[in-house]
């Protein structure tokens, strides 16, 4: 039973608040899970009851939730100052996060504009490009080339970039024409070809959108398509994009905002790559606070300097928040010590291992597949034919109501489960949330 | 002489962070103001050196920096947990915000949909308006009036509903089409009435364009245009605006972003109006932490309930982040006990008193405007006639570099000298920010 202030507290957000991307009917039968603190990798409700954080809050946690030294780095910058504008003035906390970042992050990437979250970094790249283009005499310059199955943020413009009618359909009459090309699909790979072997025959319809004369960019989420159900498709396709854009003088854009710092077993997919602009959110912070960052070059920034007309207006109020950037600078600095990044290989292994097991043994998990610390498995109604469950059965939405049952938070995206955990959990709770995922796959489909 | 660390944290500024709303180049003659802490409505940076923060660290601050209750606000919540996912979640410091909003808002609003700054809390709106008029039979209702002059914020949704060309003529190509109406310009009105005594006979063309078929809702900032110079209009103009709305089934969308929570003297402009959908964010936690709200009413909400085909896909990663929520909560209860809007009166008084002085004595000023705690001088190069100043000739921006010597950041709008001070400065300090002003614009056109 739950006790008066949760009863009292679950009618008063019925009453007034609307959560993102939820259906509000489904809380007429299943209540939001009432949070009331969080430590390590566990969530707790009022009555003490954990649940393992499996999807680190939707990607943005990775060092554990309450980490001593983060909330020590938040309330030394507390005692200086929370916040002050980032026009006309600038602070440590911002200085120190841009120099990290340019030292992390490709060589050719030198400059570092902060906004507030995913869909805005994504926007200030887009904004950045088009006007870039602008300055340079190519007016014509004015589409992006987005994947199938793409995720690039919600608002307006992030969106016409995304290449999923769900996030799309209601508002296709207001989005900016830009051009959506068919990319990898490894698991019903239309070659009929492997990832790990294949040599991304599927880039061909990249490579004939890039023809077209009025290209400013490719976005694209390297190595995994996050919203997409954690598609994850091989280095030889950023590869041959990489060479492709350059020779085409279309900009790539890379948003690393869910795979970025420590996600894909290494702290940035970019470091073999030179994009134009990488977008990061979601980690930076470890899962403390909103903020995100552009990272573009010099020949880009080099295009705004100089006369007023040129500059970039762009703003947010909150831009370079001193507080976000304090735990930032800690995250980063917990991520790039005492080998953090090599640590995480036998958690790798073990996903690895258990996912492969699962995958093999159930009749229903149509792929296991892995990208460092990212795992997923998809289920279907038929292996053989990789044919998927019709959608009003919800089967992802009933496996995670086993899943919370069971104290693990697992948020399956369509019928993909997937596995996000913070960086920190352990090889044993690793185990604990791969069999707990097992578990409820088989509760709902046996 | 700066120290050796501020001189090296200005070196790897301008090496690493791209500014926003900045023309870098300046920064060669002017370095930005390197600033270390902030106490009350000051700033210090490394020498200890103080500026007043007239402008509130852009329209952000309400209670002043390092506020003790807020900063104990933050860290309790930070004792529980810094944030938590927001699907199939919830928490205590979200749900006391909500239900506070919606008793302090019109009683026609009762949901809120929180998101991370201005710009999403606008786009927010655009989209549930959009998606409220497909799921009700009004498919052809894609289209939003907007004032000339109006700022929503940057991202590309946003943008498009912007009128203002300085944020958008880089952008036109990508732009959606809505409708731009002239609206109220008071200084300059072309029918040549006065805004204490006219009855918004500038509404005329709003009218009209509330005769075309495709719109789905009007988009406005209440009372007072910020970025188009604060620009002050009277309150029939959007008696008006509500009545033509009602009866042409638009949706009314207040953003209040820059005027809520005191900067007009009380709590909300929309306590005497029935907006379909209320965007909030900056002051809403007093200046510490990036947040956003969307407040809309039951009747959208029903649109969006029921079938998984009509939910609101919209989320942000750090949507309801708590440690924000919890300094809105803080910040709500001091703005709402000890009759702490009722304390502003002498304070608006005294601005007044003395702003309408500087206008009266100096041949520069056109006019003294003030919406409560907003305050603006509008700059001419001939009180006569009203003429602007060629920009080229950059005086506001050179009343800014004056008032930064004397002490006081202030930051023009083109040759608008503003003031949007916490709502905590004293008398005297209004007095020492107005003297600064009226020496500095002496110092530059003397």
């Amino acid at each position: 039973m739950p006790d008066k202030k949760t009863e009292s507290d679950l009618i008063r957000d019925l009453d007034n608040v609307w959560h993102p991307c939820t259906q509000q009917k489904d809380y007429e039968t299943t209540k939001p899970l009432l949070v009331e603190r969080a430590e390590g990798i566990y969530l707790f409700d009022s009555d003490g009851k954990r649940y393992m954080d499996a999807i680190s809050s939707w990607w943005v946690n990775l060092l554990g939730h309450n980490h001593p030294r983060l909330n020590a780095a938040l309330k030394n910058q507390l005692g200086k100052m929370a916040h002050v504008m980032f026009a006309g003035i600038t602070h440590s906390p911002a200085i120190d996060l841009a120099s990290s970042l340019v030292k992390l992050s490709p060589e050719n990437l030198s400059k570092v504009f902060f906004s507030d979250n995913g869909s805005t970094s994504v926007e200030v790249a887009l904004k950045m490009s088009l006007q870039y283009w602008q300055q340079t005499g190519n007016e014509n310059k004015t589409r992006f080339i987005y994947l199938k199955g793409a995720y690039h943020g919600e608002t307006l413009g992030a969106l016409s970039v995304c290449g999923l009618d769900i996030f799309r359909d209601k508002f296709e009459k207001v989005l900016t024409n830009n051009l959506e090309v068919e990319g990898p699909d490894c698991f019903r790979c239309p070659y009929n070809l492997n990832r790990d072997s294949c040599n991304a025959e599927c880039f061909e319809p990249m490579e004939k959108a890039l023809d077209e004369k009025d290209i400013a960019g490719v976005i694209i989420e390297p190595l995994v398509q996050g919203a997409a159900g954690m598609k994850i498709y091989p280095p030889s396709y950023l590869k041959k994009l990489q060479s492709a854009c350059d020779s085409n003088s279309a900009h790539l854009i890379f948003d690393e905002i869910a795979v970025a710092f420590g996600r894909i077993g290494s702290l940035l997919v970019s470091e073999e790559y030179d994009p134009t602009f990488l977008c990061l959110s979601k980690g930076i912070t470890s899962g403390y606070l909103p903020l995100a960052a552009t990272l573009t070059t010099d020949e880009i920034y080099s295009a705004f300097y100089g006369d007023r007309a040129k500059l970039f207006i762009h703003s947010h109020s909150y831009s370079a928040n001193p507080l976000a950037c304090a735990v930032a600078n800690e995250t980063l600095a917990i991520l790039t010590e005492n080998d953090f990044m090599a640590k995480l290989a036998p958690k790798i292994a073990k996903m690895k291992q258990l996912g492969q097991k699962i995958a093999d043994e159930s009749k229903w998990c149509g792929e296991f597949r892995q990208q460092g610390m990212i795992a997923a498995l998809e289920l279907v109604k038929s292996k053989d034919s990789k044919e998927a469950f019709p959608s009003e059965s919800r089967v992802g939405y009933k496996v995670y109501l086993q899943g919370l049952k069971r104290g693990v938070f697992l948020r399956p995206l369509g019928d993909v489960v997937y596995f996000i955990p913070p960086l920190v959990i352990t090889e044993d709770e690793i185990t604990t949330m791969m069999n707990v995922a097992e578990e409820s796959i088989a509760a709902v489909l046996s």
